[in-house]
C-alpha cells in the first residue's frame, strides 16, 4: 500500500530565542513525509526551483520517501519562508512568504501517486486540496489541513473540501474560526455532521485531541524541557497520525485505531522540536519512537481506584 | 483527618458571553472548600464582612464543611472581585477589586484548624500563607498556590514560603515568571530542587500535569462544548486534587497517588465551568464525579500495540 501527500516543499529561515537557520529544508511535505516514512512508503507531490539542492534532494529521500512527483520547475524557485519565534516560542511572526514555485502550481500526480490507499492534503489553496483529492478515488482514508488564511477568504472552497475527506485536522483556534463554535469539542461536533468521520485538534504544546462519532480521545503533549523550533510541528504530528493509519491497511478506521495513531503523532511531533526544522527526524529511529510512545501511555495512566466519595 | 485551607472568600460580579452573575459567591476558599468536601471534612480560614448574607453560610457549610474559622469582621465588607471575559472565555479583564476585609486580615487559626492533617495555601499574600503553614506543624501534606502579583513584588517571601511546603500548585506561565525557565517542564526541575516533593501546572481548558522526582503525570482536560463561566476553576481543581490526597491518610504520598488524585481534580474543575460560580459544584453529587473520572480514563488510554516501524 502506499501514502500521498501533497504541500508545500520549502526553504525556511528561522530564528527563536535558541538559535537560528538560514534557508532549512522545510514546509508541511516534507515534514509529514518524513514522519510517516516511519510506516510506510510516501509519495510525495509537490514544486521546488531550480535552487533545490542536492542535499535537500537527500533529505527528501529519507527511507525511501519516493519523489518521483516532485516537479522542480526549471527558472523557478522554492517556497520560502521566514520567521521568527519569541517569548520562549510561544508565538511567532511572518517576516516573509515568498510563494515562488508554489503560486501556479498544479498538482500532477503520476499513477502510483494517483493509486495510494491513504492520502494527505497538507495546507495548500483548498481548489487544489479537492482536485488532488478527485484523482485519488480508491484512497481509503483522506485527511486534510487548513489554515486561518483559507477558512477567511475562500470558505466555500474549503467546505467542499472538507465534505470529501474523512479527517480535518486543525489547531484549536482554526476549528473555532471555521465553524464560530466556542469550543474545539462543539466545533467538531459541527464538521463531524458535514461528512467527515473524525477531527483532530492540534493544540500545540498541549497535545492533541480525537473527535468520532464514538467518542473523545485526548493526549497531552509529550513534556519536554527544551523546545528549540517549533517549525513543522503540526505537519510532523500529522504525518505520524496519517503514516499509523497508511501502515495498517487491514484495519477499519475506528476511533481506537485513530487514538493509537494520535499517540503515534504525538510521540514524533514531540522529537521535531527539539531542534531546528528536519535536523531531530531526519536522524529518529524506531527504536526512539517507540520509547517514547510507551513513556506517553505510562504517563497519562492512571487507575481510579474504589472511593468512597462523601456524597 | 482533616483538612485545612486558607484563602478568599469573596463576592465575584461576572460577566460572561453567555450571561452575568451580580455578587454571586466566589473566592479561591469556597471554590477549594466545596471541590474537597467531597473527599474530608473541610476547615476554611477566612474573613468575611457584614454583608455575608445567610444564603452564603448556607452554601459554604455545603458537604460538611467547618466555618468556625471564617471571621466575619464586624462593620468590614467582603473581599469583592468584578471581571468580564472576551473570546470564548479564553482570556479575562479585571474591572475591580476590592480587598476590604482581606487587607488587614490575620489568619487565627482554631485548634482544630492547626491539627489538619493535609493544608492548603490558597493564593494569598506569601507572609500570611507563611504564617498558617507555621502553626500547622503536623500536617504531612501542605501544598500552596500564588500568583504573577507575588511573584513580582513579593519574591523573597514567596521562595521562603515554597521552601516549606510539599507541592506547588501554579498555572504555566506563573511557573515560568517564577523560574525564568522556558517550559514548565524546566520550572517544575527547578522548582522540585528548592524543596517540594511535587509541582503541579495547571493549563486552564487543556489540562494539567504533575512533576515528582519519579517523573511526569499528564492530563488533558474534560472536553467540553459549552464552558460557561471558568471562574474558580483553578481552585476546584486543587480542591479535588488535595482532598484526594487528604482522603487517603495511610497512603504515602506517592507520584502514583498525586496522579490519581490529579485525575479527581481535573473531573471536577470541568463540572465547576459548566455554570456560574458555585452553581454546579454545589449540586453535584459522587456518582457524576466517579463518573466523568472513568471517562477521563477512557478518553486517554490506548494500546500502543506491536508495530514493525521502517527504521
Amino acid at each position: 500500500m502506499s501514502l500521498t501527500v501533497v504541500g508545500s516543499i520549502a526553504y525556511d529561515s528561522v530564528k527563536t530565542p535558541f538559535g537560528e537557520r538560514d534557508r532549512m529544508l522545510g514546509g508541511a511535505a516534507t515534514h509529514f513525509a518524513l514522519a510517516a516514512s516511519f510506516f510506510d512508503e510516501v509519495r510525495v507531490v509537490g514544486p521546488v526551483g531550480d535552487d533545490f539542492d542536492d542535499a535537500s534532494w537527500e533529505v527528501l529521500r529519507t527511507r525511501g520517501i519516493v519523489t518521483d512527483d516532485v516537479e522542480q520547475v526549471a527558472g523557478g524557485k522554492t517556497f520560502f519562508w521566514k520567521g521568527e519565534y519569541h517569548d520562549n516560542v510561544n508565538s511567532r511572526e511572518t517576516l516573509v512568504t515568498e510563494l515562488n514555485v508554489f503560486e501556479h502550481f498544479e498538482p500532477k500526480l503520476s499513477d502510483a501517486s494517483r493509486a495510494c490507499d491513504v492520502l494527505f492534503l497538507a495546507n495548500i489553496q483548498p481548489d487544489l486540496q479537492r482536485r488532488v483529492r478527485e484523482q485519488c478515488q480508491g484512497a481509503r482514508f483522506v485527511a486534510m489541513d487548513s489554515m486561518d488564511l483559507w477558512i477567511n477568504i475562500a470558505h466555500s472552497s474549503l467546505m467542499q473540501t472538507i465534505r470529501s475527506v474523512d479527517c480535518v485536522i486543525l489547531n484549536d483556534e482554526e476549528l473555532e474560526l471555521l465553524t464560530g463554535k466556542p469550543t474545539s469539542a462543539a466545533a467538531a461536533r459541527e464538521i463531524l455532521s458535514w461528512g467527515p468521520t473524525a477531527v483532530v485538534a492540534k493544540q500545540g504544546k498541549y497535545g492533541a485531541a480525537l473527535f468520532t462519532a464514538e467518542g473523545v480521545f485526548a493526549l497531552p503533549a509529550y513534556p519536554l524541557e527544551h523546545v528549540i523550533d517549533p517549525t513543522g510541528a503540526g505537519d510532523t504530528f500529522a504525518g505520524g497520525f496519517v503514516g499509523y493509519i497508511a501502515a495498517h491497511p487491514d484495519e477499519e478506521v475506528s476511533h481506537e485505531l485513530l487514538s493509537r495513531a494520535l499517540a503515534y503523532g504525538t510521540a514524533i511531533a514531540s522529537f521535531n522540536v527539539e531542534e531546528f526544522g528536519t535536523e531531530r527526524v531526519v536522524r529518529l529511529t524506531a527504536e526512539e519512537i517507540a520509547a517514547r510512545v510507551e513513556r506517553l501511555q505510562r504517563m497519562t495512566a492512571f487507575s481510579a481506584g474504589p472511593l468512597a466519595l462523601r456524597g
